[in-house]
């Protein structure tokens, strides 16, 4: 087969590989139905967190299995599965407290490279969900979308301990902070904050529930926040940039009390203590565990009760992933499925 | 009378000044019954935070009530009460949503010194609690705590999520990380590790409820807990310091998931991104909303269900308060109780 490896800043290339195999027994292969591109990818493509040897890449996907090994006894071949950007055993203490990206046994995908037509799954019991029929095609782009951005998004949304009535704000117009919108609607808040300049993201996020566009950024979208909310700051701010700039607007953007679910990978942030000592606000974050939230967003999605999907704004044959960082580099594209 | 003021580093004057007096129509005025000096006093008194002129110091207090505005209503001459270090209006949503020291109206009662035979209390009727009788005099210590150092260790506990059955540990021996571990006890923790190098702190942490003693620091600390986790390091974590190290040893401690309690007034601290990212903790902390918790721990008090005034072991007469702040600073006394 053929996988996507980075070589280096903006050198993307899809390129010949042995096909994976079962390696332990509790792996399975899955045949990719459709992966994609993630904000997260566009960092070492951007030449930030760059490696010195060319790495496979894509973590998010959803297909069929095709092969299991002998220990594994919750998917077999033939069913539509979906799992998280993270392997984990779901059983230790960590992933029983609903922590499964910090599983003691955590194995990221992202090493094996999900930009491909063939993954092979660590730990295929405790990280892959299995979809009682193989579902429709319709259905492929916001499944594939719990895999990473919807669940990483609902993940802030809980984070940030959204509650109905409440009001929200997010920081982060990406696919992750769409989603995080479309969560926190779900999630009953009265009063969704959006903060963006871009007029796409912006029609995408009042689809999914945003009630209030503030196109100002830092001071001036802190100031315009405490103006819309008497003062006082929002309940729960989503961050998902993850920028010393943005995770500062979250914190002040927040009441005090408020709490702020952060979830853009931390690039060059120093969190100054005495500031937030006295904003009083909860800080909760890190690497989504989607897999906790995976059973419940997949049944969302079968059911019709959300569509996040319509956060992928372009589709390509996998064979032109390099077309597809280019795009959502040059924000042409908000996300980019791939299909092989 | 005569009340307390900071010249400069080790420089506690006793000296005289008007009485306090009625300023505007919603304030009290009470008659010192017991006052104190918090860990938080020796930050100025050391040269850190130095002001550049004198300040009145103390912020810790319970006493009678001598006089009222005209618009003051829950409260009345010759009740004895107990306050919270910030005046709060407990009616703006931030208060109603339980953080009273961060009130839209807040005033910090160090302003006016409470190390002082008479204080002025401003919102009296949202910052003072009054019991049904005077207390007896045995009860004035532990009355006396509930004013910060108990419910800031309390407000800490609450904050590090601390449930039935869990682990906690607990940074820092000083009055406040010694007060976490008594409210950890009553929340119901199976096992509290007291990080301690210093045997009359330890013996106080033992009876207060601490299961096990760690004296080892920073990474070794850090080494210690996880050993004693299987790991994965403990549920919850008090922070009761406020330094980078202090702060860094609570967060590294914490498993993922866990919550962190910080309460330590930041001290040239800076929070690694990054690091707190993949921590996948919760971080909760800042200024102790004391006023949520006055009337239920001046219950448990005068029900004798705790006894946090076990804290003070010395009580000089408030004219030798120089020599409170010396034993403090110099580790001769935990807590330095003063009678006026």
């Amino acid at each position: 087969m053929k996988r996507t490896m980075l070589y280096g800043p903006r050198d993307v290339r899809f390129e010949e590989h042995p096909d994976p195999t079962i390696v332990e027994p509790t792996d399975a292969i899955i045949r990719m139905v459709a992966t994609c591109v993630c904000g997260s990818d566009l960092w070492p493509y951007r030449g930030v967190d760059v490696a010195d040897q060319p790495i496979p890449m894509g973590h998010e996907y959803c297909g069929i299995v095709e092969e299991v090994g002998r220990d594994v006894k919750n998917v077999r071949p033939g069913q539509f599965v979906v799992g998280s950007f993270f392997a984990s055993d779901n059983t230790c203490p960590i992933c029983q407290d609903g922590y499964q990206s910090r599983c003691v046994d955590a194995r990221p995908i992202g090493v094996e490279g999900a930009q491909a037509p063939y993954l092979r799954v660590p730990l295929a019991d405790g990280t892959l969900v299995a979809t009682r029929e193989v579902p429709s095609d319709d259905l492929i782009p916001s499944l594939l979308a719990t895999s990473d951005v919807l669940g990483t998004g609902w993940f802030a949304a809980d984070a940030a301990n959204i509650k109905p009535g409440k009001t929200v704000a997010v920081v982060g117009d990406g696919a992750v902070g769409l989603l995080g919108v479309l969560s926190a609607k779900h999630m009953g808040a009265e009063r969704i904050i959006m903060m963006s300049r871009h007029e796409d993201r912006q029609r995408l996020a009042l689809a999914f529930g945003a009630t209030d566009i503030v196109t100002e950024r830092g001071d001036e979208g802190v100031a315009r926040i405490k103006d819309m909310t008497d003062g006082l700051g929002a309940h729960s701010v989503i961050e998902a940039v993850g920028t010393q700039e943005s995770m500062m607007q979250a914190i002040r953007s927040t009441r005090p009390g408020g709490h702020v679910g952060y979830v853009g990978v931390s690039h060059d942030v120093a969190l100054p203590g005495l500031e937030l000592f006295f904003s009083g606000v909860h800080l909760h974050g890190g690497p989504a565990p989607v897999r906790r939230y995976l059973p419940n967003l997949i049944n969302l999605v079968l059911g019709g009760k959300i569509n996040p999907g319509l956060v992928f704004d372009q589709t390509l044959p996998l064979e032109q992933v390099a077309e597809g960082y280019q795009a959502m580099d040059e924000r042409r594209a908000i996300k980019t499925l791939l299909r092989p």
